[in-house]
């Protein structure tokens, strides 16, 4: 199978390295607007070959499109215009209405699949391609049902092979949901930079900041050009996720001011239970279980 | 050297550990009013046996309170009614300025230094005590000048052991600095728990939660038996701080709303620069390097 690979970033190279041994692939082309980041993926084995963007889209069997969320939409058009009636095309954007959206109407929409593999780091560039980042990970399939069984099927393989399971949900309930999940803290991290930058000497964060607040603002050192259009495209929810957050912080702030010691160890002891969900064990969700198979089985 | 640790939990059973190991404390002796912590000390080789709070105090070289600030507060007078006039005392507490107070006007006064040991993790209990917690950290020495220079030097140099290194502040300086760097980043991390955890099914964060949510929550496990008295004993600097991060957390919503994609992305290129900083690397801080120099070898 031959894969093109149109961005070759921290996902997209990583994602390669991994579909290189999985022997997923058996060809894997590389295509990226900045010569550097193309030489490098070359350079570190990351793809076989470099090629430009119409010659990489017409000779591939799959078509990944790794690439910040408002180059995916001003791409993913021209690329279903080019592809052969067979070829698959995936794209792994976090934001996913406004990318549908705009390929909704194409007679190839069928071969699109729509995934947000959820992985990644604070890092980025070929550079920053890692083996492994995918393993164990969850990816979201949206709107599968508009995709013809034969290129969701390839999709859904090569995400297998990656060792990633996969969820299906709508584009709507996709976007709402990762707002809280990972927009929110990315915009939490940034917000959380800026507040102790603006008022702290930079050595001092540095010699007093142990390891909580280090894993605190890990996700302030992510790129603008990756995350403005995500927050842009996903402007709706990522607001109310805000405000939601800001309403918990106030309920704090108004605790602690007002010295209600009983409320803030309430806030603290609800804060807690998330040690329980992130580690699986979580039992209060058994009553909602018949709704998340509705949303994840889809299938 | 004889060591009585008070709070044989996270803080005061990784330290006696390391004490043991680097051998600047020949016997340690433990409290704990929970005798399941005692018990388990013991079981686990980190204290050679526990005693009774009295006792305990009186056999002792150097007394070490690693206990929730409150408690603190609460056995600190009584700990220097008990102590014979050659013994040191030292608290590991986050909070310094109500610790302080609490004991100005006491006779010995000068056998007590004020620290605040900058490393943790979110686990708590004995059992949570682990080998090379402190290694490479930074220790905050506060008001140093109100200890008498045998007992600073003694402190000093059981931090020296654990292969920390010391900076000096004054007890408000030093409240001021953590409600930045530590506890608002734990509040931030409540908050962002207790609003995903409102709006998102367990199942569904559990599924989707990468890396990156992971670690900007992480601190959402810390307990409230640690962290309410803490925020309760530093209210106006973490009100301030809090205060500060609402402001930032809101100019990223307006950027958001008004669809100022250049505002935003200065936001997370400002933001970005937490990676400078916390590299060490950053350059921008050698104009403040005096100001600094003062704040920290006051010694």
């Amino acid at each position: 199978m031959k894969l093109t690979v149109v961005g070759l970033g921290l996902i997209g190279g990583s994602m390669a390295i991994d579909l290189r041994k999985s022997r997923f692939a058996k060809e894997i082309i590389g295509v990226d607007n900045r010569p550097e980041h193309a030489d490098e993926a070359v350079r570190l084995g990351i793809v076989d070959r470099v090629t430009d963007f119409e010659q990489g889209i017409k000779e591939a069997d799959l078509i990944l499109l790794a690439l910040p969320v408002d180059q995916i939409i001003a791409l993913l058009p021209k690329v279903l215009d080019l592809i052969s009636p067979s070829s698959t095309v995936a794209d792994v954007g976090s934001t996913k209405r406004q990318i549908v959206a705009s390929i909704a109407d194409h007679p190839l929409r069928g071969n699109f699949v729509a995934t947000h593999p959820m992985a990644g780091t604070e890092n980025s560039g070929p550079g920053a391609a890692i083996s492994g980042l995918f393993s164990g990970k969850l990816t979201i399939v949206c709107d599968h049902e508009q995709s013809r069984p034969q290129h969701l099927a390839l999709v859904e393989k090569m995400y297998q092979s990656l060792g990633m399971s996969t969820a299906y949900m709508s584009s709507d309930e996709q976007d709402h949901t990762t707002a809280f999940v990972s927009h929110l803290p990315h915009a939490a991290a940034f917000a959380l930079a800026n507040a102790v930058l603006a008022k702290e000497d930079g050595s001092i964060i540095f010699d007093l900041a142990s390891g909580g607040f280090q894993s605190t603002v890990r996700l302030a050192k992510s790129s603008p050009e990756m995350w403005a259009p995500i927050f842009r495209q996903n402007r709706d929810y990522v607001i109310e996720a805000v405000n939601a957050y800001i309403h918990h912080l106030k309920d704090f702030r108004e605790a602690l001011k007002d010295d209600e010691q009983d409320h803030l160890i309430k806030l603290i002891l609800e804060a807690n239970k998330i040690r329980t969900v992130l580690s699986g064990e979580s039992t209060s969700m058994t009553k909602n279980e018949a709704t998340i198979v509705k949303l994840y089985t889809k299938k």
